[in-house]
């Protein structure tokens, strides 16, 4: 008998779900999308009838041992989303509890930063540490921080917020609707802002110059740094000083081992990698300096979504078996 | 048979140390300075000399369970003051072992922001508490930070350095040699800079023009505020932008219960308090605001520093317990 847990990553368009091993493979993979269900209940009974099919890729006897979920606002304590601002259901969704009432399995649930954590722990480069952060970086930038080998969840479920820190004192408008926040700068969306404001302020020669402004994308961005575009460069240099000094806060708070980036921005690799390490290294209190390792998340090309879901019921069926 | 614990506090001047039972009761107290030994095996000399005469106030039968030492710099992984710049000993200073060597009991050390934490949270105002953040304000500002009933101590022991997370960038310098550290601003060094500015830029009328420039200190600053003194009023609300800003930043990566204020400045009550509130909760995402209690340490009056490091003792013997 062997045992499988599914994973499952619910994001604001799609929702992917694969059955994992204890060791991190994905043995059957299945896909819906998630803006198309008017109600929660409508996407559980889909990926139910997924689960089923995936099914047939585990032998007799083999079991589906639990489910890990990564959503949006996912809180872990009430197994519930709250208030995702990406997604059509509005208010409270309990979706562990829905799963559970369907399925009898233990159900674990958080957001998918945290959910990121906990796959890297548990399948990627953070093995064996206790303290570490990942950092999501995509639409927007989202955070999972460990402390003594624990994801840190807070009073309310609602910790690891490093996306809404200010790092510009009144600075630009974020989604959320305060300034300065580090996602406003660091993220798909910040980094074009910044492309734009640059290309406004200077008369530097850019392939970037022929995209209409509303079409811009990260990925244009991507494609003109690999060119060696000033531009570009000068973006990803900008990037980095914000998220380098927004790093060196959270080192100062929570001295990790390691920092993970993970998401979108990071295949940009070095780009970004490196005028974070900069401004990171610079903006560290002596104590800390060159000791704490900047790395791309091992998971980056895997489906790191599903694998981190699937990596926080292992974790707690392992917690378990500790005791 | 009863059990006390030695707590002890080591100052840049003094060392104070009072034997301390589980409910936080201090049967004796001692003190000794601490810049008067030039090396530290004297200090243990004179702190074992003072508890052979606090024994005289325990009872036949009744132990000295173990020693907690509340130090600047202090690294409890390692057990020792390491490269503390207030103190006269260079390097590091294996205290811990220093003091097991000749008491044989376990003996626990740290820095003083995190045996404040653990106090608040053994004897103070954090009983019950899993996630709670406590600020020092004296000298300078540090931090002890409590994760699912853990202190944060990070890879290497260095963690909490809430102090030394830039508040304004490229702003005043700090005596770490950075600029725009928090503790540049929120700590009576900080305090007094703030009046001196406020006074070098305006011409409102004040008590404090009175006093000399580099005669200044915090307290002037509190018995002048008390008089409804117009720049020390705005000296504690500038105080209070700062610190409530950057307590909104550490919220949202902790999602505490509550944050205490703890230390010399935070005496001035309300005078702080209520600026640094108003400030925090205008800075907080929507998800965080009106939920984290800000209040002052319940130890404020009593003799924090050798109850947090008794309290640190005592958690650490309640964790074998448990076991």
């Amino acid at each position: 008998m062997k045992k499988y847990v599914l994973g499952i990553d619910i994001g604001g368009t799609n929702t992917v779900c694969g059955l994992v091993d204890q060791k991190g493979n994905i043995i059957a993979e299945g896909a819906c999308g998630t803006s198309e269900f008017e109600h929660p209940d409508d996407l559980v009974d889909a990926v139910v009838f997924k689960l089923d099919e995936m099914r047939q890729e585990m032998k007799k006897g083999d079991v589906v041992a639990g489910i890990g979920i990564g959503a949006p606002n996912g809180n872990y304590y009430t197994g519930s989303i709250e208030f995702a601002p990406n997604l059509k259901w509005k208010g409270k969704v309990p979706l562990a509890k829905m799963f559970m009432d369907k399925l009898n399995i233990p159900v674990f649930l958080t957001n998918d930063a945290n959910a990121a954590a906990l796959g890297e722990m548990v399948f990627g480069g953070a093995k064996g540490m206790r303290d570490f952060i990942v950092i999501t970086i995509g639409t927007g930038l989202g955070s999972g921080i460990v402390v003594n080998g624990q994801l840190v969840l807070g009073s309310d479920g609602f910790a690891g917020e490093l996306g809404h820190a200010i790092v510009v004192p009144d600075g630009r408008l974020c989604s959320c609707g305060r300034k300065g926040c580090l996602e406003a700068y660091v993220s798909a969306r910040g980094l074009t802002r910044t492309v734009l404001d640059l290309l406004k302020n200077s008369k530097t020669k850019s392939l970037l110059r022929q995209i209409p402004e509303n079409e811009l994308t990260s990925y244009d961005v991507f494609e003109a740094v690999e060119q060696g575009d000033r531009i570009a460069v000068d973006a990803f240099e900008f990037t980095g000083r914000m998220l380098g000094t927004k790093l060196a806060d959270a080192i100062a708070v929570t001295s990790p081992e390691a920092i993970f980036l993970f998401g979108g921005v990071c295949k940009a690799g070095d780009y970004v990698i490196k005028p974070t390490k900069y401004h990171m290294e610079k903006s560290l209190l002596p104590i800390f300096q060159n000791k704490v390792k900047l790395l791309k998340s091992e998971l980056l090309d895997k489906n790191a979504a599903v694998l981190g879901s699937a990596a926080m019921v292992w974790n707690e069926l392992l917690k378990k078996t500790d005791k």
